[in-house]
């Protein structure tokens, strides 16, 4: 089945931008590469802060080679320009979804749209990039608000610049405790 | 120079404690053992908060081979069974005992107490030991409400049930960004 992986940089305290929206502290150790977890996806979904996020520090979304999903509750759904909006709950959306083949999905945020996913349980994956800061502040990729939910350590790799990669698997009904 | 270590488990979202204080989420791997770390420590500080919570746990703190002092704001200052109350400012209270010889000191939580000596800039090493889970909810063990601080990873490792430690030197001054 195609599994949902919430993958996102963040400081040492959960945090994926400052404030602002600025992620500025993350970078890319140079004996460290995306391509691989590109090479296993082809959807790519994002909360609809986030896009506006990345559009004012000048980035852009929609590749070629990748479906892109916006999840917005002021914007009409539908697609316009690379992007497809969508009003529908993370449930109903990720059910069609997985009912077409394809690869895996990455959801790559924000933390709003991953605390709803999280809450409807649609996590499977998480790839998160630590880098070496604290932030003191800043937009949290964990808000409060979503039940225990358990995981397995899949891969922990050291990178160049004190990055580290980490990667979990969702855990589901195991063990006495709940989540 | 005796460094200050904030050192904790914690859950991937950067929970010390459910919000009723409970730590049962943590455990600790069969491979994993605190003793190297005892071994250079002979300090224990923490705030009342932690010091409430873990008694109500049915902890008890103490230990013969550490001075362990509280931080509070309500206590009056002043020894008390095995431990040592403090009043005054981090900043004041760390500067006097690194005025004394000794190894390092262990500050143990909770994030409130994590906050101030990070705003003060007397955190000088992070030991973290994150386990596989997402709590959705608790005690941060980094509140916001400090500024920027860089950081180096010293040490990356893997343990037993996929609990991960993660050592951190601070790093002053140093690069462009602040912090």
């Amino acid at each position: 089945m195609r599994k949902v992986v919430l993958g996102l940089g963040i400081s040492i305290d959960g945090y994926i931008a400052r404030p602002n929206g600025a992620v500025d502290f993350l970078f890319m150790p140079k004996d460290y590469s995306m391509a691989p977890f590109f090479a296993t996806i082809d959807t790519a979904i994002m909360g609809r802060k986030t896009l506006d996020a990345a559009r004012q520090m000048g980035g852009s979304f929609g590749r070629s080679s990748m479906a892109t999903y916006v999840f917005s509750r002021s914007e009409p759904p539908g697609q316009r320009d690379a992007l497809t909006f969508v009003k529908e709950s993370p449930a109903t959306f990720i059910r069609r979804l997985r009912q077409r083949r394809g690869k895996d999905i990455w959801l790559m945020g924000g933390g709003e749209l991953a605390r709803d996913f999280l809450q409807a349980d649609l996590v499977d994956e998480l790839y998160l990039g630590i880098v070496p800061v604290l932030l003191g502040e800043g937009i949290p990729l964990f808000p409060s608000g979503f039940p225990r939910r358990n995981f397995a350590l899949v891969e922990n790799k050291t990178y160049g610049r004190g990055m580290i990669a980490l990667k979990y698997r969702r855990v589901r009904g195991k063990g006495k405790a709940k989540g």
